[in-house]
């Protein structure tokens, strides 16, 4: 059977239970932001690796390589925010056809140099090979004291379910690029989500700080679409969960650019590439999450609670929506 | 100007400049077969990345996914092994055409999963991706003790230079490949060196031991070929190298299915992806080496000496050969 009838989850499903492995200094494999394996008593290893393919993650059409080169790291990064863990090492994989011009890998390695500077990370590695279509493959070491990473699974029922930033503006803005090209970044009325699509950034310093305060039960970043990364939360913490479209906080690019409620929800709920954070914490909380997002500088919404009941529950205003809630974006969707 | 007009090496060379970086735990970045960073006083990390991308190291007319799936590991295990260190967990990144078979990818997850187990290992975590073309991109974590890591620079004029195995035969297997097919797996006549191709096996073991028993001034794994892994190694260590063509041990199968010296030399000299180590030791270390040879049935053969004057000087028979010391096997070719 072709992969593209199985689905993406499906084919991450079988890797897991065909890789499940018990060892004394593995506590997390695959299943997670980043698998977490024991360095010493005290303190853990965070490992997570990504890809950008030409053509399915992007179109040089509207990419400068500059910003590729930065959204390759921050891609990985996000990965280890989510755990609460601290970027340290940076490698790279760099597939390249051979009439690419030099100029155009100059500004990718530009774009990671400075990403990484501003991640005070460190590019120790890499790999560089002749292919048919551009990718860069980013792995990303961190670390993290063992008692304070923040795993997928933790959520209890009853908990809050917060996510930072104001989610779909990734989607929001490759919709913009899609349409009017990169002159896009220059209007002042889109560039903000234009640029929250070519030049993301890791919630690193949020997550890290939730996490240590002991804030989080559970923890993942955006990448997929708030509904699918909220549905990977939920089910490895074996619960479900009840969202309030109303309370999710709208950037003022969305309410600008888009002109039906469907619309709004539809990037809002399964728009992906937004690496901000969906995290879950007890209840009673909020004045210390605010205080985070204060010294942080970003916003912090709560836009639903932790159910028993399993699936996920999307309300606006008042009513059910029949949504599926697998939705968001999957490589191969069955 | 295009990167084909410019060369894999000057790439390299130029992102290693871009990426100086100094960092109190930083022990190797960029230049060696892995990046070497501390994790306590006594142990440090071992980090590599390797892609195989399919047009280009591999055609899947002739590569049985089971067998790319154990490769993709062995080709990054072999950096690992080249610094005297121990693999540890596996990350990869599977870059798949949507109308793969799902029979593909359970065929290469097998390799993996197989070739993770005999080298000790284990996969925690991956990336699945579409993409136009079928490619898997390989992150390796090992560790070492800090003062047994074998590097390329330590080699000091009057060293003796060694191979592991035959070199070439991965070269000659790839030959009969492309002109018989998988038919030439059956044929035992080839057999061995066509598999030598298709599952090569890094040398962790006979790596540790030789750096472990102090007998390794430099190491590198032949993965670009002879000539140029040599070269890489003579580069880091700021001295040059005598090699002799006649003390390299040829395979019976290089004896049987090359009839001109030329042939056999070329194969010999810069045929890629042996995956065997080749390493410089002090003179008087012969014995010690054989009972590394011994102990892990391996040939390990001295082929020339450590010089003070660089460059690399082949002699075949008492004559130098006037070659091209970068040849061997290249990305971008200038």
């Amino acid at each position: 059977m072709k992969i593209k009838k199985l689905g993406e989850d499906h084919i991450i499903d079988r890797i897991r239970k065909t890789f499940q492995t018990q060892h004394p200094r593995i506590i997390k494999s695959i299943g997670d932001d980043a698998s977490v394996t024991a360095i010493t008593e005290k303190r853990c290893l965070l490992l997570t690796i990504d890809s950008l393919m030409e053509g399915v993650h992007f179109e040089r059409a509207y990419t400068p390589p500059y910003y590729l080169g930065r959204k390759a790291v921050s891609v990985s990064v996000s990965d280890i925010a989510a755990m609460g863990g601290t970027p340290l090492f940076l490698l790279t994989a760099m597939n390249l056809p051979e009439d690419t011009e030099f100029e155009l890998v100059e500004e990718l390695y530009r774009g990671i140099k400075d990403s990484t500077t501003e991640y005070g990370m460190h590019l120790v590695g890499g790999n560089t090979s002749r292919a048919d279509c551009l990718s860069i493959t980013t792995t990303v070491v961190g670390e993290a004291e063992r008692p304070k990473v923040a795993y997928r699974a933790g959520a209890r029922p009853g908990d809050v379910i917060h996510i930072t930033g104001t989610p779909g503006d990734s989607a929001l803005g490759l919709e913009i690029l899609k349409e009017e090209g990169l002159a896009a970044v220059e209007k002042a009325s889109c560039r903000k989500v234009v640029l929250k699509h070519l030049n993301p950034v890791a919630r690193v310093g949020p997550a890290r700080a939730l996490a240590e305060r002991g804030l989080v039960s559970a923890m993942v970043d955006a990448s997929d679409g708030l509904l699918r990364d909220l549905g990977h939360l939920i089910e490895q913490s074996n619960t479900g969960a009840i969202i309030e479209c109303e309370r999710i906080p709208l950037s003022q690019e969305m309410k600008d650019h888009t002109e039906t409620r469907e619309h709004k929800l539809k990037l809002v709920l399964t728009g992906g590439e937004d690496y901000e954070l969906i995290f879950t914490s007890p209840p009673g909380k909020r004045e210390d999450i605010l205080l985070v997002a204060r010294r942080f500088d970003i916003t912090i919404t709560p836009i639903g609670t932790i159910t028993e009941k399993r699936g996920i529950k999307v309300l606006d205003r008042g009513k059910e929506l029949r949504i599926d809630t697998r939705q968001g974006y999957q490589h191969f969707v069955p």
